[in-house]
């Protein structure tokens, strides 16, 4: 993993206090905003903050800040927000818990009582059990902490949390005493930066006994995972294709790791929920080269992936596996480099051609009803090369597998840990973290009660994204997935479309034919004044053709005995 | 503390499924209404949840659910959520602390994958770090846990766990893998009920010393707290109260535990914040019997209170102390008991008269732009016996501690833990417990914005509460406690009286001046079709008068050094 971090940062003022080193470490990961909320417990360092550089981004909820800073993470390499003590801090465990699951580098920062304060352990408000309650489940949800209530260690400290947020790719935490913000430790921080490095043997054998795996196949693919964009190891990934001539295929996590049009480019592997042709190209291989991919029941089609253990490599952040053998202290970026250097020649030929597997050509039916598949059709003629996707779950993230990414484009979802209500406030922060780009997301009404409001600040900062609300009344894809009249998966229809009445800007579209669709998307796409709102009626049992399989599959386990 | 649960319950079928037994058990406590969102790993138990008598109460959110909970267990004595594995668990994590910490019977059910699901450790979806995540994170805000994945144990820990939840008064976790649902032990369920009794003669000398000491005392004087109602003690309290002619005063999260309006009720006792005769009063006591009260900062007048310890009797559900001395194993319920039929007979009379001390009669000034502290004394006119009055934090909790509290009026309020957002939530809660009553909720822009679209569902319900929304445009106590010209306690502005227009139901109000304020409450009042919301318009450095002491007193510590 190649450490973007400069080893010894300029740190300016040599005597920073406590809150001015981090901002300072938070920028030299390429951090520049932070989102979150202010509360009493965290004022102090909210001050610093609004003096400094990085922008403090408000947000209507606590939940809706985490998953902003983790669209941000995803899109920008690292993110962060500011919490207060425990209201907002156990606010945010869904959606920490989320960048956990997924690998995405968010650092989480609360403020919390001053140590002054809590001599008699007093009971003072927002505390739960104890003055460490938070600090306790965040142990579990981050994949490193510290409480910053020595000046003697906070620097190393700090920038321990940080690198281990870099190199695990997963969140951290940082608490800090409000009456530690202002303090200035007095030392000249040294920063360590250790780096984790491959053994080089071990190295050597596991590239070439995975060329010669590779060179002997029949029929090799390389399946990529969600870690090559996370660790930006897209060009070595590349070079390695193209160099070897491997065909690539992604799972739903990694989809849009690269482009999708590029030539060697088969499509998502998803097991009996994907396209046949992907799945049988890869359940056929005798060489399947898995790159930063999850095995997780989504990514593999809820298990219904075959794949034999005794054809693949497998090589992630984590751990390298070959056949059933595992090689230890070998890092991903060294492995992928080194196998793009050792040029592995396959006897096989790229497959006949780079299919564009399902593409009809979209003939507009303006009077039809719309269906979610044929919206995404009509979507998918949208999309350029800077747009960037954001795919909330259920269907919207079934159906948006559909779309095409392009050149740069991006598609965000939170495809394994499948928390609804990612899709609103990620697009606050993915809009932040590329401004340049265009930002459309795709939401079920389920999810879009449950944060959609986060629309209110694209509307304070006439961000110009795209939402686009799929109304079916309710939880569709539980209708799916467990069959018959249960009145839990309805849920009370609101009007989508008017809410930029209710929040003074933003423009809001109703949809319920083909035409309607094309006009709003278009006049949508023309209009970059703020965010637009496509509230699209859709029947409650419609459903995209990936949703029908999954549902069939999924029907068998979730009811049980 | 009086069990209301029968000790052998009627079971009906003599073979039910963990699933049927836990319900049953729910409605044995009292429990009709079940608040949350239904999820994959959750849906076996919701089909049994939705055949059963139980209704199951759809919310936008799970921390809605969480508050919504929370508040019909103060109103009803129990309060229960149904919600999915990590996604919905995790979302629930502030609203299950804020119980925690202000001791709210709460059952929080949770699905999570089946046990056959398990082998091998799959990455199955909702995952954080292993499938034991969601429970350890919740051990450490429940007072009880347990994961129901063993048919020879389930029934007994679901006793175990309920039984806490109603003994503590506090949040419980109970855990069903979906393959457990349906499992029928075959067991002939037998429910032990272990009694914690007092020791008797512990018991009987502390009431021997209490009483004394109140018989020799000047000025003795009973301060309330919110154990009384979580502990249904209030008709002890006011039977000790009224025959030794003791004056009472309660604490802010204790507000409303006996009616303000008894002759022997003086008021809040807040330290520096609060009244200046009911502190003078307090505090110069030479017997404070507090009984049921938390000794938190905020109870306290975030400790401008001078209470001398050697002065006070302090008995809560954990703890009996007298002067410096502590009494183990006497329970709340028979002390209070013991010392309202030990009868002590103070020397001293009631104080001159049960005072109004600071009640004005309001005369309306159409014209003038609203106030705070002038909304409050208009909707003091207006409020029954019946009324709950539900106050969301900051400046919605402090001004609204004026009002007054009659006959059965419950004052609601995340007093202690203050977290952000409870209010409009809660009014769902509150509602469905109790629904012959009118629940206003006084809540901030700020709060609104977190949780106000629950709305959604006053609204789909025809629930007849009546919602303030005090705008003023951001965090207003915020900028209290750190004045200073700082964009983050700022937030976009929305029109919240259009709101009905996106809901398609329930009606909103603007209101910028006193006379539309008076017309709005008494059209709402009036209106029993559904929700009003009435969007009250303030100057953005309005403040109640308490607010504005705590403020002064608060910026010595927020900002730190």
């Amino acid at each position: 993993m190649p450490m973007t971090v400069p080893a010894h940062p300029h740190l300016g003022d040599s005597n920073p206090s406590i809150g001015e080193y981090l901002i300072r470490r938070l920028q030299d990961y390429g951090i520049a905003d932070v989102f979150g909320i202010p509360g009493d417990y965290v004022l102090s360092f909210y001050t610093l903050l609004e003096k400094s550089e990085l922008n403090a981004i408000g947000c209507t909820r606590e939940d809706c800040a985490g998953f902003a800073a983790d669209a941000y993470a995803r899109v920008k390499g690292m993110g962060a927000l500011c919490v207060t003590y425990c209201v907002g801090g156990l606010s945010v465990c869904n959606s920490i818990a989320g960048a956990y699951a997924e690998k995405s580098p968010v650092v989480m920062i609360t403020g919390s009582p001053g140590l002054r304060e809590r001599i008699h352990n007093p009971l003072l408000h927002h505390m739960v059990r104890n003055f460490r309650t938070q600090y306790d489940v965040f142990e579990k949800l981050c994949i490193a902490g510290a409480e910053l209530n020595d000046p003697n260690t906070a620097f190393r400290e700090i920038d321990r949390v940080l690198a281990s947020c870099k190199r695990y790719s997963r969140p951290v935490y940082l608490e800090i005493p409000r009456d530690m913000v202002h303090v200035r430790p007095g030392q000249n921080p040294v920063y360590e930066h250790l780096e984790v490095v491959s053994d080089t043997r071990a190295l050597a054998e596991a590239v070439e006994e995975a060329a010669k795996r590779i060179e002997n196949a029949k029929q090799p693919v390389l399946l990529l995972g969600v870690e090559i964009h996370r660790f930006s190891l897209r060009d070595q990934v590349l070079k390695l294709a193209e160099e070897a001539g491997l065909p690539m295929a992604a799972t739903m996590l990694g989809k849009g790791v690269v482009a999708e049009t590029h030539p060697q480019y088969m499509g998502l592997y998803e097991g009996a929920l994907g396209e046949p042709e992907v799945t049988r190209y890869v359940e056929e291989s005798d060489c399947v080269v898995m790159l930063g991919t999850f095995m997780t029941d989504i990514n593999l089609g809820i298990y219904t992936a075959e794949l034999d253990h005794s054809d693949c490599i497998y090589a992630t952040s984590e751990e390298l596996r070959i056949r059933h053998h595992h090689y230890h202290d070998v890092r991903l970026d060294d492995f992928i480099a080194g196998l793009a250097e050792r040029k592995p020649r396959p006897k096989q030929q790229l497959p006949p051609a780079p299919t564009d597997w399902n593409k009809q050509p979209f003939v507009l039916q303006p009077e039809e009803k719309m269906t979610i598949s044929r919206m995404i059709d009509r979507l998918d003629e949208q999309l350029v090369d800077d747009t960037i996707v954001i795919a909330d779950i259920g269907d919207s993230l079934f159906s948006s597998t559909e779309l095409t990414t392009r050149g740069h484009t991006e598609f965000i979802s939170p495809a394994y840990y499948t928390s609804m209500g990612f899709a609103v406030p990620a697009t606050l922060g993915a809009s932040t973290a590329s401004p340049e780009a265009r930002v459309v997301a795709i939401v079920g009404d389920g999810a879009f009660q449950m944060t959609g409001m986060e629309l209110s600040n694209l509307v304070a900062r006439k961000i110009p994204a795209i939402i686009i609300v799929l109304n079916n009344g309710g939880y569709g894809t539980e209708r799916l997935l467990h069959p018959g009249e249960y009145k839990f998966n309805d849920i009370h229809t609101w009007n989508y479309h008017k809410l930029p009445e209710v929040l003074g800007g933003g423009t809001g579209y109703e949809v319920f034919t083909e035409g309607e669709f094309d006009t709003a998307l278009n006049t949508a796409w023309d209009d970059r004044s703020g965010p637009s709102i496509l509230h699209v009626h859709l029947s409650p049992t419609d459903s995209s053709r990936a949703l029908d399989r999954l549902g069939a599959k999924m029907q068998q386990t979730v009811v049980g005995g």
